[in-house]
């Protein structure tokens, strides 16, 4: 178990260096500066790489041609990084996987325009798919303007205080969960599977993406700074909704408002470590990690699409949704 | 010749008609109102809709589908709304077609969101193409990333006085004049032309757009306020490049940047006066003007691959960006 572990560590490692690679040597022209500096800025500026792991290994699984697996690979990691840029810009973000927002580097018209110019270069790169390329195309800016919903209802959501459960569901379905339920459904175009295969693969990864989304909810108020790679808090201090706050609301409102007013004011450190003692004696920490164990367990009862030679990788995928620290 | 030039004319009001009861029909959700409410406030907001009737008459004139017809016009309106309304957001432009930009009726997130969102419409939309669909994905999305980069260039060429007579052209050909070619070259593609007319088809859309970029730029400084819709100046407050300026530094940089440094101080309606001025006396308006007619001349020379019957509507069409005052 130990050695299939490290093997998949490797895998992943390797996997990740090679998108990289493949980022790194996208072709773009070098001029305008104005434009094409801060998108390479942006593009070699780190990042986990999970959505286009995903895209490799659900399609390493049903056989899909190798080049249309990096360039699918690397069309969800463009999208995903568009909207980041756009997002850091709503949200005020400075910082982003260690390093300044493009927005916070230059100024807000370059971050718009770059955040333009990455989406544009994923498009592209979907449309040179070879396979099933205007399915796949389709099923991109579908999850596209879903993400777009998302952000919005992310938006529209800010100190509401009427959000419910449901309502936070749907927010991180679209805003988060989608994309990587298109990881692993643009796999499956791509190997040519059936819409019955891709829509359960699509459910997969929405279900992962669910977990994922609640995990970094948690991390934004139990993670560590350094090692998460941005600024604590953030979210809550602009009123965003998270699994933790829509919980507390929903376990004693009352006493949750009373309390977030204190804890809002005071210094962003204080702050958080108020905030994990609120969570913690309220059992709400629990509760949200019980919905990341729900949802993984939900995705990986989706696995059986995979060939069964493949399925223990696409678990262990999982867990590093599970266990992830950053 | 008057009765041909009022069918024209009806003709041109009734695409107009068409092409905005097709924006207004286009199937968008109505949730979430964050980001479709601004959308579609944007999409019925008014505009020339020249784009989409270049599409409609090209198209036409070449035999396309009437559907893929609707849906290239459809597209490149949105393509333009969507650089619109980043670029308001990047120039700080107020008013435009009449009525409030986005960022200014809401917010520069709510901007930002939108102009995403009506761009993956425009992908949507783009892909329900029927003739040569991946051919004109791949031309819709290339030009895209041109006028990003033409926009890139506008905004670095920001209050510098260096920027050269083709550094100008270099700009106005992608941030205008290519969208211009794409139309007349989408019309080609899905009425399945050789690539070699595609070009050519391109090149007249390319020749007619710079002549629009100058008009425009002219018009700046000599239109009226209420006509054109957007306020007047704007783009030379902010320091950007224009055939006018770029004219008078190359006719006289010592002599311009003196009278300009003393009229950038004035209020904006004496400014523009005083513009006007010193461009009529200096015969730069003339010029000016040249261009206009030598680009309109070019692209008229590219229309033998239009057949004879349908020649003379294309030529008219010219003739609305010789003469247009909005």
């Amino acid at each position: 178990m130990n050695q299939d572990t490290d093997l998949f560590s490797d895998q992943i490692k390797s996997l990740r260096a090679e998108i990289d690679g493949a980022l790194s040597t996208i072709d773009l022209p070098s001029r305008p500066e104005y434009l094409y500096t801060p998108i390479r800025y942006t593009l070699l500026g780190g990042g986990k790489r999970l959505r286009a792991i995903l895209v490799h290994l659900v399609g390493e699984a049903l056989g899909a041609d190798r080049e249309d697996l990096i360039n699918a690979g690397l069309a969800v990691e463009l999208l995903h990084s568009f909207t980041l840029v756009h997002d850091d810009i709503m949200d005020q973000d400075n910082i982003r996987h260690g390093q300044d927002t493009i927005h916070e580097k230059w100024d807000e018209s370059t971050a718009i325009l770059s955040g333009d110019g990455i989406y544009v270069v994923s498009q592209l790169i979907i449309s040179k798919i070879k396979t099933k390329t205007l399915l796949a195309i389709k099923a991109f800016n579908k999850a596209a303007l879903i993400v777009c919903e998302g952000q919005a209802y992310d938006k529209a959501f800010e100190n509401n205080y009427d959000i419910s459960l449901s309502d936070y569901f749907l927010m991180i379905e679209k805003k988060t969960a989608w994309l990587i339920g298109l990881c692993a459904e643009l796999s499956g175009i791509i190997s040519d599977q059936t819409e019955e295969t891709n829509t359960q693969l699509r459910s997969f990864g929405l279900n992962l993406g669910r977990a994922f989304q609640i995990q970094d909810d948690i991390l934004e108020v139990y993670g560590d700074v350094e090692t998460v790679g941005k600024s604590l808090g953030s979210d809550l201090i602009s009123g965003k909704q998270t699994i933790l706050t829509v919980l507390a609301r929903e376990d004693n409102q009352e006493e949750w408002l009373s309390s977030w007013k204190n804890i809002k004011k005071m210094e962003t450190q204080t702050a958080i470590l108020r905030l994990r003692d609120y969570l913690n004696r309220k059992n709400i920490i629990d509760k949200a990690y019980k919905y990341v164990e729900e949802y993984v367990g939900k995705a990986r009862g989706k696995l059986d699409v995979i060939p069964l030679s493949h399925r223990d990788k696409l678990k262990q995928f999982t867990n590093i949704i599970l266990k992830r620290v950053k």
